[in-house]
């Protein structure tokens, strides 16, 4: 449809929406009878969600979640005069019990009335699934700039409340993945995997195999339902390459305990986008340091091997910035120009960026020693200098630092797949976990925003501010 | 201990109180903060859940939970600052964001410190299971008026409402019981059964066997671990009397299914005191409908045979009120007295008091016969025509009715057991539910506070109007 | 019924057996088509389950199996027939081929044709359990002397053999109790404990809790279902009193491993008589010894704590004799009958049997003192010299001696309960098991009758031998 | 090796061999003590379990087979001697008792002495298994002829005769497979799929999801160890097309029950080779037929979609036999022979035997259309005249037969795989169940061979006979 007719079924799609919302979303009750209000009935509830259903486009489904945020939040008059009775009683004091009921009426006032709609919902038989789709879109649509403003922003907040709540540490499960696992959840788990994707099932096989761990969260209502997944290579030393974990066969199909010395969180995936924010993450790494210190009295070493989304295309943005300041050259030493124009034969900065942008330059043996010393040493800036309010920008980085983990070392040619040299130009890093300190860390990262790192990182960064007059 | 030493030991005991308290309860943060915040070390919360472990007494824990209460609620000052915000907003509009922001700040504001660190000690493990137990405490301690006043009120309201978001129906499992459950599950069922005591195993083993449904609720992270229970008895017509269903052995071994028309809900027993007010039995109720459903399509009826606690009290507290009002006689007509004068051989009122306080009555047929039609009458006035705030006095017609359910039937001689005969002079009631009509009887009892009950019901209530000059 | 009406009915019944063992017993297959013969129909064989169910009295149980087994066993005539072939074979040697194959047409012609009905039922849902009560049915019918003869022992031994097959060890689960297993478990359990009755639900409790382990082998194709059942307690040194486990509360609630020093094996009960002679019992022993070793690997003692059934009868008819020979006194020294007389005053023989038949001894502390040390000495007579067929007479001593445990403590007033006291005097003994020596010593009791026993037993038997001139 | 050292290595290892007999196979105990003998040491036959496993040659394993076959059977002198007993006793008779122990000395005689060696390795853990994976060698070193003569055709009849009583239907579970499934299981699964090769696992999946079921057997004592394997398709009529099944997709993803008419048997395929001979299939269907009829009530036709193996192996003959035969022509009508040419340009017969072993004739139209009659006459011909001991020759008509299947239908161009061209010209055939004749179908034919067909089959076949003079 286009042109007027499509403006009319717009018309009445909105209508539509209106309509349902109107009869969907429960009317806020009187504080005094907040307790004697009857649920309403299961159908209510249950149009809303088949509405929804049926909105078979992204657009859609901002449009109506839009009009939900806008038109069924906090009855602000209210608000008003509640907050006008608590502070006049404030300037006439009576007892106690008086100031604390004014309190709980400003309190319900401030409860917006969709709330009592998602409240319903998650009662519902695969309620609180369908409200975890409902957040994905929403921030898709937020993503997508489909819908915007202050209402939106609350009522996503409200939901992440709510599924904060609902997914609340003391309900969730560790489950492990093995090749006794049923095959819906390998499946599951071989199409979420984010970081590394999972080729076919030998591949996946291997995942779960000797030298393996593979484990997720669930909640107690969905056993057997991932939320979050965490990969885990058994090693003898700290990894500083992927492809030896994904790629090639471990050395035995018996574990040998001995061989065993380090923990390697090589990956770890969110499968529902709806609970962003809700920690699961976190929590999942947690239980999992607990499980494999139980299996594994002796392991020394925890560390992520990490990738560095991002990296190259913060690169390439210097690059640019700087070619078009041309004349200016503060990313490389003379040496190093010398040597890249060298190996590309053409200018550095705009040769680079070709080279960079296509993974061109690990074909040239020269170039990619050229390289190594002023990547390195650019990534850690990256890692350690670049901010976004004052935490680390890279989204991986702050994740692991605010877990209390240390930005420990920076590995060169670590991921030579077409992914980890589009993402980082083959850098990985690793975060490790030193677990008597985490929570420390954690506290200082949080609270000062001082980024913990070892000695490679802390000289690598060092040698870029030397170098770079930025 | 007594006298100084046991004052010193008691201050002793609210010192150590109150340094666990400033050092176990989470310092609200900052606004800005609020996402930034770490969460406290597990053994800041642990702490608080070992000290209260420790406490033996109820009169400490009340002692504690009410110096928590008072001492770590909301800062009035910051809501006064905050509702000031948000009033001057109100006269000087300014964009959404920005009145939504103070909204926001409002609520934060409103949150009582004690929140932070249930919330805290929910996660951990065992967590949920303690605070149940600590709303238990608190309960029995406002029961023994060990503890009072609106900040223990306020405290128990918003441990109620966490307990509700997390005992959400779509968390709830409904679960089974039969020969084949754990031991433990059934000896937990048998010491829990409030309504019809166990005896012993055989007894245990007649209610969980054919004829028989008893059906518990349980949070999907504990399962195995009732919260709600349920017993069923199926039969061919709804039953009049309670010792035919614990007492009497069913027509045989294997059911037939055209010998079940009713369904008939005999018992339903909260096992955690602290779930009070959760709605765990509604709920359990309406699983179980469905259930049965399933499993009997062609069952007809759905009622209950529930007790009467407090009717005997009730009785004589009238009793004793007419007697000192002498002369007056509005419960009984002139033949009914000349009848029981006859049975008893002395003044009605007097002889009545004695003989229903000690269950004596019954052991005379000619008395029994005599009081059949005026009980019947005044107990259909007690659960219809005596209420607290509007709603039924009694609590297990309020529960019933609540549900939608009708009050369908009074019972003479309904339960002759000692238990049965001194709580309600023997009788019991049904509450019937007519599936199509729970929706809107329950919208009803709820708003307009009107009890819907049948024909029988309303005849006894009738006369009892009648005669009563109340 | 009685007289003639009795015995046309009793006429009627064996035509009606008659009649079903012709139609339901499959005939045997000629030698070259016994794989090419279809099965049965299935209601075949079930036509035999249902009419020989509906036999209540066991007298016709064993009616109906003493025709079968007379009449439906080897056709001695192929037997003789094959016989000869095989011996004519011998003498005019031929190929190896026509040899084996003679021998397997007489190994065929060996095979009694109840096997194909018991071998067709045992395909049958149930089928295998229902040959488990037929042959308990078969064992009871010849202890009653309700059947007798060479062609029901064959079928009892068939059966065995049968049986032994298919409740092979490679086929049997270990399962272990506790109070989490169901209730029907636990009520089976409690209900075929042989050795020292449970008296009611806290008592069976007790025996699957704390420093207690109760485990039972069933067969894979019906796990849950007790077949043989040990009861273990975990001790600090060798019991030497059962009511020491039976009846008193452990130590604690949580077992302290460092108190667990023994593992003493104080129940083991056969749950289905059927299975006799299958060699349960040494297999389940067997592996909750690993099992126990696997829990607790610093465990040093294995040992029994088990009744002496039959040594009080013992013990009486060999007073009797000795009374008849009167004058004799091969029994008791002159002191300890002088101290006997004194405690009893009366003579000797007559009051003792008296005395034991009754349990009355007991009640007289004096008795008791001079009774020691000579029933003690009989007592280890009774279980080391009194045999059959050249091994233990006591089945209990014969049983744990065939598994090559060491005949190692007698223990005085070990077992003060009625039934102790009843069947032998309230002694009881330890058969230990050194888990290094336990092939060794079952092969030298199997091969050459001896007992193996320690230094105290050895010794009691001394004493014995050295008074007795039998 | 080769040469001397390989002879001296060869004779190494046969001494090993005998040694390793004689240490592991328990000697036969004399017939009084057969009770009395303990089993031997687990160590013993443990011995023989790893020596055997350390055997990676099937040459080492037949040649370790034929030496246990040969050395350790049956005491020829010991069976003639019991004989001869059983024979005197034929001509002397007494009573009943003595020939029955003569006898069961002959039956103890008959034992070969390895049968006591498999009876302790089957009560090892994993000893079961160990003799299935015996008996696979030993029928793979049969087929080879590595290994030939009487003692092994008796060893391997010892061996199935195990076998089939501990695989005995009693305790066989039947388990589906879904895609909830544990992979390994589906993996499995995957593997042993010998008819209709899988080809990765979207195709698996699609094998397990709607309008599929697969289902197998394992034992109760290895639950989810698939033994032998049957995929049902559900369909609307009885299919004559194999790609329909396993290519095309469902018509929906959620099944309607009023779409299912026909179970049609596609696939069965036995995973242990070692259990050949052991009737698992046979059992395997008639469960699943019970567990469809219990799902879909109203099924109406039970049918295979089967291969027919050999059937262009057995045309190829034909036509090389004819061909040498030149001049004669029984396989196909003058007419049919024009067209033939018309579409080849060849000489008949050696043509087609070029075409037909390339399954080149598929690509012409016209030689398709010229054989179809020829072809389908040929092949019920094939299946229902070919013979083999009296019985089908065609080893899946044979199976289906003896379950008292009917042949239905033969379907033209029903596998136009490679697989099925070349095996079978493309042609398939169902076997037909109808679940009240099965039974008295399978007597007839086992009884007197003759087949049960359809009018197809039947006037196909007539349609041979008439044109052929064979």
């Amino acid at each position: 449809l286009s042109g007027p007719a499509a403006v009319a079924a717009d018309g009445a799609l909105q209508r539509a929406m209106d309509e349902l919302l109107h009869r969907a979303v429960p009317p806020t009750p009187v504080y005094e009878l907040r307790e004697k209000t009857p649920a309403p009935a299961e159908s209510q509830c249950a149009d809303f969600v088949s509405f929804y259903g049926g909105l078979a486009e992204v657009g859609q489904r901002a449009e109506l979640l839009g009009r939900l945020a806008q038109g069924f939040g906090v009855d602000h008059g209210q608000v008003a005069e509640q907050s006008a009775g608590v502070l006049q009683l404030r300037q006439q004091p009576r007892e106690a019990a008086v100031l604390l009921q004014a309190e709980d009426r400003l309190r319900f006032a401030l409860v917006p009335r969709y709330r009592g709609l998602f409240h319903h919902i998650s009662k519902l038989d695969g309620g609180v699934r369908f409200l975890v789709q409902l957040r994905a879109d929403l921030l898709e649509a937020q993503a997508l700039k489909l819908v915007e403003g202050p209402h939106v922003r609350e009522m996503n907040g409200v939901l992440k409340g709510m599924l904060s709540e609902w997914f609340s540490s003391g309900f969730l499960n560790l489950e492990r993945v093995t090749w006794h696992s049923p095959c819906e959840v390998l499946q599951k788990i071989s199409e979420s995997e984010a970081v590394h994707p999972v080729k076919n099932w030998m591949d996946m096989k291997r995942r779960v195999g000797p030298y393996r761990r593979c484990y997720f969260s669930s909640h107690c209502s969905t056993p057997g339902e991932p939320l979050v997944v965490l990969h885990v290579a058994l090693t003898s030393d700290i990894s500083n390459n992927i492809q030896a974990i994904v790629k090639e066969c471990p050395p035995s199909e018996t574990e040998e305990r001995n061989r065993i010395a380090a923990a390697i969180f090589y990956s770890i995936s969110l499968t529902q986008q709806g609970l962003q924010g809700v920690e699961l993450g976190t929590f999942l790494i947690k239980r999992v340091v607990k499980e494999l210190q139980r299996e594994f009295p002796h392991l020394e070493a925890f560390s992520s091997l990490s990738p560095i989304p991002g990296f190259t295309k913060w690169l390439l943005g210097l690059l640019s910035s700087q070619t078009k300041d041309h004349g200016r050259n503060e990313l490389f030493t003379d040496l190093e120009c010398k040597d890249i124009t060298e190996a590309t034969g053409g200018p550095t900065h705009e040769t680079l960026k070709i080279l960079l942008s296509s993974s061109e330059w690990v074909k040239s043996e020269k170039l990619v020693h050229a390289l190594q010393a002023p990547l390195m040493r650019l990534c850690a800036w990256y890692l350690y200098g670049e901010k976004h309010r004052g935490y680390a920008l890279n989204p991986v980085a702050n994740f692991h630092l605010q877990n209390g983990a240390v930005l420990w070392r920076i590995n060169w040619m670590a991921d030579s797949s077409p992914k980890g040299l589009a993402g980082s130009c083959g850098l990985m890093v690793n975060y490790r976990y030193y677990l008597e300190e985490t929570g420390a860390n954690s506290t200082t990262y949080l609270g000062t925003k001082s980024i913990k790192a070892s000695e490679q990182v802390l000289s690598l960064v060092a040698q870029f501010q030397k170098n770079s007059k930025l």
